[in-house]
């Protein structure tokens, strides 16, 4: 990976020129050499004391950064998308993860909260959250992404911006404590291959684990981003299997079950499977492959000047570390490698970056990942090519974006 | 750095018992192989919908997860503190960073928001948000540290839990634009040696910072934690100077100043430097240097059970990584190195952690830390020895806390 130099982006860019920045005349600053032009009213008077001092909140001026909810047919809508096209970094801020519950978000007394490991185990038992914080704890960077993020993407362009096609993804600071420590405690059969977690909600979510999963990187987890998990994100104990489609982290868990085959439980026998063109279907297909999309300029943006722009999006794979980034502007004929910002972490978000210079050409532009297992994203025909266009979950394509000559950005195919 | 591994951990703990963890005795799962002991509310019935889908809340269950303000003698409350001891990992979240401000905070809009560049330049200018927003972005992980944090407790033990003793330091992951690049812009002259620094909010705070400091790492930040400021971190734009003292950082930034020597501002003349025995003060004291403390168990808490615990802290320097942290259960006579999270990186919290077994004997708990410059956290006594009792600020003392036969925690003076 490789981070572009100020010379690069001189080079690219021309430099920003104060015309192309629309920056102020020197003029205006004549006889104020030490202020700036006018004192406004936020430094004239005293500012706003402590309004919500206990716990804060986003500026006023920020009010339109919003999960978006989708479309339901149920009593509520089940599932809210984060705003990718507002946020910036790799971590997203609690209150913008997205969100999917099958019946609602139950509210779950951390007294009453209890997990029962059971099933092939030498001593069943039952934990109290107190115990389970008293576990040695660890604390990791991971995306979570829905198998579905990007599922109605595949036979046309539908969402408007990168929240519609892409922002059931997220990626926080996750504390817990390692699965496989817990389980040692209860003392797991030799011959136990998969594990069903379930979860407390009123949909009693239950997915089967292999137990290469549980052992390697598994986590219970009771935070996020630094504070306990949010409600809707299974507070106060979810799973999290990093790399794994997001259903299979179950939330609200309050049952491990040691066994020797899967369970075959709706969820992965009705729901979330791949129905292929021969009409058999994938099934446990457990891994988010690797995956990226540009969030600025994006979907639904206008570009307003022209000159420098910096294109910048996110990457991420399921399979571990994301080992680069390229960045086409002319619908994948040309492929330019861009910078991706340190401390690259396994199965977390990264964050890319590439300086680009547009002066109101048409430009389709898309981004491409290529992760540490040697997985490359592929076309949206690479993909029907290989699985046809039955499946509706994990669709890892590489997304396009048009540019026109106003500076609309807009959702296609190429 | 190292982790202590499962085997150690059995070793320190003798394994978690049953007994120790108090888990519920086999028995009561009889006949309920596949299921707990009972169904709950919140499992027969359907959840919650979206109660706040725009932007997500904590749990009613995490009320008393909140900053605390300071006593303040003037209009209303001008700090207040994070609750370490409620928190996990190394990020804090947006709602619970904490605060400083000289004069409230003001409601600043983007869309007048302006930072203008003058003094030793060849081109003075006027930026707007979207013209900052335009140059090329970097995301990093830094901790924020008022250098009045833990003043109080030098000439005796005041706080009485770790929120009231270390709270004025926070760890986000800003984006913005290094400082240096924007610079270049304005045409720095060669003599420039200084630089003002002036916030938008009616303190008008403003700081002298080297042009060392400027052109290493300094960035002006529009974004925390994946979103935009929050307004009292200097919504929309603030001055990041990673490890420096937090005043420094300057929020609402409106003013960027070239000249050669300090401007002898009142934050660094009256305030911000540190009264000497000898009646001189040190003046421009910027780093935050090497410091640590436990926050599990902290002041305030009762440890309720004997048998195995995590102690857990935070370790944190202004001259860049953290090397090693030591815990000290006999009030200092003999060290154990705790484990640290990776990724450990520079002038970010690092999170330590360190088996322990407590059986009810009175235990003294502290923590050191050392960081890549090679210096070593001080005792309170050497940090006297050195600069005497007259200072306020940068107190980087070791932590005690004490632990008495009943479990409960309390913060002395060892």
């Amino acid at each position: 990976m490789s981070r572009y130099t100020r010379r690069q982006w001189l080079q690219t860019s021309g430099a920003l020129s104060l015309a192309s920045l629309s920056a102020a005349p020197v003029e205006t600053l004549a006889g104020s050499e030490n202020l700036p032009p006018n004192i406004p009213g936020w430094t004239k008077n005293m500012g706003a004391p402590f309004l919500s001092p206990a716990y804060g909140a986003p500026s006023l001026y920020e009010q339109h950064v919003k999960r978006a909810l989708l479309p339901h047919p149920g009593p509520y809508p089940t599932a809210s998308r984060t705003p990718l096209q507002s946020l910036h970094g790799i971590i997203t801020p609690n209150g913008l993860v997205f969100e999917r519950h099958h019946a609602g978000f139950p509210a779950i007394s951390p007294q009453d909260q209890r997990l029962m490991i059971h099933g092939m185990v030498d001593r069943p038992l039952i934990f109290t959250m107190e115990e389970i914080a008293r576990f040695p704890s660890e604390s990791k960077i991971y995306f979570i992404e829905c198998s579905g993020n990007s599922a109605l993407e595949l036979k046309k362009p539908t969402g408007v911006t990168v929240q519609d096609t892409h922002g059931m993804v997220s990626c926080c600071e996750w504390t817990g404590v390692r699965l496989s420590t817990v389980l040692q405690e209860a003392g797991v059969h030799k011959d136990a291959s998969w594990l069903l977690a379930e979860g407390a909600d009123a949909s009693s979510m239950t997915r089967s684990i292999p137990m290469s999963k549980v052992m390697d990187d598994a986590m219970l987890v009771y935070a996020q981003n630094g504070e306990m998990l949010r409600p809707e994100q299974g507070y106060p104990l979810r799973l999290l299997l990093p790399g794994f489609e997001g259903n299979m982290s179950v939330k609200w868990l309050r049952r491990l079950k040691l066994g020797s085959q899967p369970w075959q439980s709706r969820e992965e026998t009705s729901a979330y499977t791949d129905l292929l063109p021969d009409g058999k279907a994938l099934q446990f297909t457990f891994h988010m492959e690797v995956k990226s999309v540009i969030t600025s300029p994006s979907g639904g943006q206008k570009i307003n000047n022209h000159g420098f722009h910096e294109i910048r999006g996110l990457a991420w794979s399921g399979r571990g570390k994301i080992k680069s980034v390229e960045v086409s502007i002319d619908g994948g004929i040309h492929w330019r490698p861009a910078a991706i910002q340190e401390p690259v972490l396994s199965k977390a978000l990264v964050r890319f970056r590439l300086p680009w210079k547009w002066h109101g050409e048409t430009a389709l532009i898309q981004s491409r990942a290529t992760d540490e297992s040697g997985h490359v994203q592929p076309t949206r025909q690479q993909l029907i090519n290989e699985k046809g266009l039955n499946f509706y979950y994990h669709n890892n394509a590489i997304q396009s974006w048009l540019i026109n000559t106003e500076g609309d950005v807009k959702n296609v195919h190429s």
